[in-house]
Order: C-alpha cells, then structure tokens, then sequence
C-alpha cells in the first residue's frame, strides 16, 4: 500500500516545502528544520558524513585540548595560511605542497576552480552535485552528460569522450564515487579516461568519497604530475565526519595553485580545520582512522543488503557512504521523507530538484550499524502502513 | 642609544626573515614561528583583537557545549547556508539580511567585493591592509592615495576626491578607523564624502575596528539603502576576539548580494561561526559584550598615554585596538621586533613590507591592562640597553 500523509503530516510537508525553498538546490541543514514544530532530526541520513570518524576525531579534539590555553588559541589566533596549511597535506594527498590548495570545504574549491580554470563549455555528468552545475561564471555553459539509471548511473567512458569531441568541449568534471548515487568507475579505465582528455583544458576529478570506496583506495592525484589540465577535489567533510569544520583540498598544477593563491584565499581554513589537519600527520590517530573508515565500508555494504531486500524499493550499488533509492509502490518521495521525519526523527534527502534525475528518488547516508538498522526498521513499518 | 642585537638574536633574525618570505605582505602566524629554536610568543602584540572578549566567548561556548552532543553538531553537522545566517547578523548590522554577505572572515569579502566590484581603477589610501591592493583582479588597477605621517596619517577628504576626479576612479576604498595607523574620519565628515562618492561604481568602506572607536559607534551601514554603490565590509575577528573562528559580513545592495551568492559562497562559515552568530542575538552575550568593548577602549587608551611617555619613540593616536609605533632614536624596526620576541616573548608587527609607510615603524595591538603594561616595562628596558 502505497504511503499516505495525516492531515498533520500534510502541513508540516508544506512548512517543509518553504524551508526547502531558502536554501536552493541542497536540503535544509538540521538546524533549519528545528523552526517546524512538530519534528525533530534525530539521526541525519540527508547530509554524508562517517560517524564513527566523527567521533574519533572528538576523542582526539578533547584530550587535546583539556589544557584549555590551546582551545582558547584555536579560537583567538588567525591560523596559518594556505601555503602553510598545505605542508600538512602532503602526506595524505600524496604530492608535494606546491601542487595542493587547501579550501574552505569543497564547495569553495568548486567555486574557485570553475571561476578561475573553465573558459567556455564543461562537461558534467547528472544527476550530480549541483554546484558543479550552478557555479559554472557567466558566459561559460554547463554541457549535461546523462547517466541512466538502466544503466545504474554508471559512466560509460566512451560516450562521455564522444560527446567531449562531438560537442568540442573544453572541460569535464567527473565526481568518482559519483553523488547521489555512489557510482565508481574501475581504476585502469579511468586512468585512461584522464588520457584521453588531455587535451581539454580543465579535467576535474571529484574524489570526495574516495575513502569509502573499499579496503583499497585508488586516487589519481599523482597524475597531476603528467596531467598539467588534471585538478583532484577532495572534500574531508564526509570521508572523516567534520563537515562542520569546512575543509577540503585540491591537487592541481603549482602554477594554477599559485594563481589561485596571488589574488585570495588567504585565511581561508579555522583553527578547528588548522588542528584538524594536524592529525593527518599523527600516526596514531592514521592508525585509529584506518579502523573506522573500514568500518563505514562495512557498514555501507551491510546497510546495501539489508535495503536490498526491502520490494517496494529499488536501491542502487554504491561505493560511496549513501544510496539512491527508488520508490516502485507508487509511492511518492516527499510523503516518505516527511513520514520518516515526523514519525521516526529521521531526516533524508528528497532529490526532486536533482538536475537529470526523474522518478520518486530518496537519497540515503550510510550511518553507524546501530542507526542504519533503525532506518530499515522504520521504513518496513512505513510500508506495512503500520 | 640604539638597539643591538646579540649574535644568537642576529641569527633568529635571518631565520625570522627566511619565515616572512613565506606569509607574502602578512605577518607570519604565531604558530609558524615555532620552529624557530630560542623563540616563545608570550604575548601576541602582532594580530589585533580584544582578548577580553576572546574569554567572554569561551565562557560562553564552554557553558552550551557542557553538552557534549551540542558541541559533535558543530564538528558533524553541515552549517547553515549564507542567506541563512545572514538573518543572525540583522541586529548587529542593523540592516536587512537581504543586504547581508556573511563571510568567511574580512578577506574572503575583499576579495569576493573587489573580483566582483570594481572593474577599472580602484582608489586605495596607503598604508592599509594589504589585501585591498593585492586582491584587485587582473586588469583593476589600485591607484595609490598617499597618507603622510606629517598629517598623523589622516585623510584628507577633499584631497581624495580631488583625486578621484582627476583620475577618472571609478571605485574607492576607505578604512574607518585605519589600519595600520588607527585613525578614524569623523562621522559627519564620513557621511558626506560618501554623497560626494555617489557616482562611482563602488565605495567600500572598511569599518572591521569600528568597535573601537569610542563609546558611540557609528556605522554607515545604513546608508547602502540610500547609496547602493556603497559596500560596508566588517571582520568579526578584532572586535570579538575570534580570529580562529573566520568569521565577517558585508552590507551592500540587495542585488550585489544575490549576485554573489548565485555563484558561490555555499557553506563559508563553520559549525563554530555560526555557533557565534547565535551569540549575536542573545541580550546577555551583548549585555557583557558592551563591558568588555568599553575595557578595550579604555586599555587602548591607557596604552597610548604610557607609549606616548616614552622618548625613544613616536606614537600615532588611534581609534583602533593597535598603534603605529615610529622609531626616533635611530633604531632600526627589525632589531626591535627581534629583541621583544627573543627576550620578552612579545611578538609584534614589522612595517617594513607596508605599501606607502617609508621609515622605521613597527604597530603594536592594544592588548589587556597586565599586558600592555608589561610591553612598556619590556620597551622601557630595550632602550636603557638593560
């Protein structure tokens, strides 16, 4: 039986739906649906994050910080600049300082690198996350590459290189594993993909659910090296639960790092985000980390099975820490989502305004075992109309 | 007799000037120079802020984070968008939130402002904060309005828009009060120069000290609705002691506004910035906040009656939480920064790399009562050579 709203549940939908319309094409932050009486975000499953990284990353936080002198310099004191800030990422983005801008989440790096390094028509695969599409300047054209979902989402190399020639684009965005549905393409082909476009001037690689990809992780930042018109995104916001620090990096060629840098982007990262980079450079904290990004992949591929066997959805494989959910029992995805939120406290993503995507879709995070096990439970009882 | 410095302090000079080379025209962050063996900031005379106000904050976030649960939000968590925090600085800006950019501090506005802004030839009084000559995009040109010390530093209005005239500007910039120096245009005086300035493209007007300023605060903010090519820039940093934070906002046009944000400037503050912002609107945080203003004020005051008492040197009067210190003994700035760090652990501003200020001058931030009285007792014994 498909779902059915109460007259309560049908007015808070409504509230919902002018919240939603402040805050463009992303959700509303949790704190935004605090305003609407009659729900509560008790577990996010909208916004991607790792909780366990979360929670790793506040162990470390406060022990450090008990000797509350440097919690106080954290907020007092301007933090390093960008150049600075980049010797502590040489280690994880694997290259030299010089090739690495360190931004203010991904979202500022998106901004900068649309702005300053596409010149006329990009490439970008959909559904995806929209910025690539809304922040693209003034006179430059967003060229949509459609992904099918017969095909589950899934790139096929070849068209997109068709479509590069056949359209002459001169830049390509390609987020790997892709949001919203969390599909990646095989390491070898995307390689030669990167190949084969060398020729535009930009090649942007998103790779901000890397570390949720499997017990193996395959960047191509290295690349970068070889390929002067390659930039690598890296949001650290999910892969390490901090998405309130704002923090991310891009690997790119030194001269486009310094142009960036010549005319902005000074102060651009906090103290929290300064200390946080610190840890990328603690053994023991690596070591601890490497531990709970294995278990969020655990987590993601338990969380796959559980969802898979649940007939009035169809979800789709991901090798990032969310899900793209289809509802096939008629149902619609704003009643589910607002269903969830009232009755269960649980917040998803309704991707009605995904650019490229049709059909009832609910985006879904992968969160602790505890919490994905909740999100089964409610939605079962949802169908069963109980 | 002028200041020496010791072979061991000639040494940490060279290693001092090898660290500046890496900051460009800033001041390298107290955390950098750590590395430096011999040296300890103390004291942070270099950054401007209000400490006090640094210890109002943390008594603050430290009584709502109690809850731990409240402060995993801010690290989790996505914070809210621009427009959405925009409503939490109405009552500070004492304009509409539509007239609001919220910053991730007062350089990434600068930078947005200038890239956005101003298109031809941008006046920009010196010395001043050097963003607002280094961030002009390619093609912009900053035309120099020199302030000379003969004149204290200040600006003479009609002066400058004689210049603006002459050289056909069609953008201006004013810091009110200044930096380096502190000076402070009067407000009746201020308001008219911005009517004289009606017909450029864009008038930024900086007023990130004006907490400073005195008793009364007077803010031109409110004039945007009546000249929209006026754009008030605001760092939250000095003020409120958060530099950590990233934290500023900008009252412009509606229209500018929404331009910017179109295009970018998604998540910029952190869950901590906006943590801050809620601090904004609440009457006891404010209630307190007005008391550790007025000490500032008072501190700042103090501190220039003592500097000016002593005979080695010349100091600026300032509107500001800092001063503009001259060397009048034929001392050399260098050697004075050198030896407060090295022997009193007081780290203050070099003005060697400052645009349009040729001589000898370090600034020192107006600190709390202990240690403004410390840096006199430490400058005192520097020029007796004990």
């Amino acid at each position: 039986m498909t779902i059915r709203l109460t007259n309560t549940e049908k007015k808070i939908a409504k509230k919902l739906t002018e919240i939603k319309k402040k805050s463009s094409s992303h959700s509303p932050s949790p704190a935004m649906l605090l305003s609407v009486k009659g729900i509560t975000v008790k577990y996010d499953f909208c916004y991607l994050s790792n909780p366990y990284a979360t929670e790793l990353f506040l162990k470390y936080f406060n022990k450090d910080t008990v000797n509350s002198s440097r919690f106080r310099k954290l907020v007092e004191y301007y933090p390093s600049q960008n150049r600075v800030l980049a010797e502590k990422l040489e280690q994880t983005a694997g290259v030299p300082a010089k090739n690495i801008f360190v931004g203010n989440g991904a979202t500022e790096i998106i901004q900068a690198v649309l702005q300053n390094f596409v010149r006329k028509k990009i490439l970008v695969p959909v559904p995806t996350f929209s910025p690539y599409l809304e922040f693209v300047p003034k006179g430059v054209r967003a060229v949509r590459h459609q992904l099918f979902k017969e095909n589950q989402f899934r790139l096929n190399l070849n068209e997109l290189i068709a479509q590069v020639r056949k359209e002459k684009l001169d830049a390509a965005v390609i987020i790997n594993p892709n949001n919203p549905d969390g599909g990646q393409i095989a390491f070898s082909g995307f390689k030669k993909l990167i190949g084969s476009l060398r020729n535009l001037e930009t090649v942007i690689v998103d790779e901000s659910f890397i570390h949720f990809s499997g017990r193996k992780m395959e960047s191509v930042s290295k690349l970068v090296e070889k390929y002067p018109n390659l930039i690598v995104v890296k949001s650290l916001s999910k892969d390490f639960g901090i998405a309130g620090l704002r923090l991310g990096y891009a690997v790119m060629s030194e001269s486009r790092v310094s142009k960036l840098l010549e005319r902005g982007f000074l102060w651009n990262v906090s103290g929290f985000g300064e200390y946080f980079l610190g840890l990328l450079n603690r053994g023991d904290f690596m070591c601890e980390y490497e531990k709970v990004r294995l278990l969020a992949v655990k987590e993601r591929d338990d969380f796959f099975t559980a969802l898979s066997k649940i007939p009035e959805i169809k979800v789709y494989p991901s090798k990032a820490n969310m899900f793209l959910v289809e509802l096939r029992d008629g149902s619609r995805a704003q009643d589910l989502m607002v269903k969830l939120l009232v009755e269960y406290g649980i917040y998803v993503r309704l991707c009605a305004d995904k650019v490229g995507l049709k059909g009832e879709f609910v985006r879904v995070a992968s969160r602790k075992k505890k919490e994905n096990n909740y999100f089964i439970r409610a939605l079962v009882s949802i169908f069963r109309g109980v």
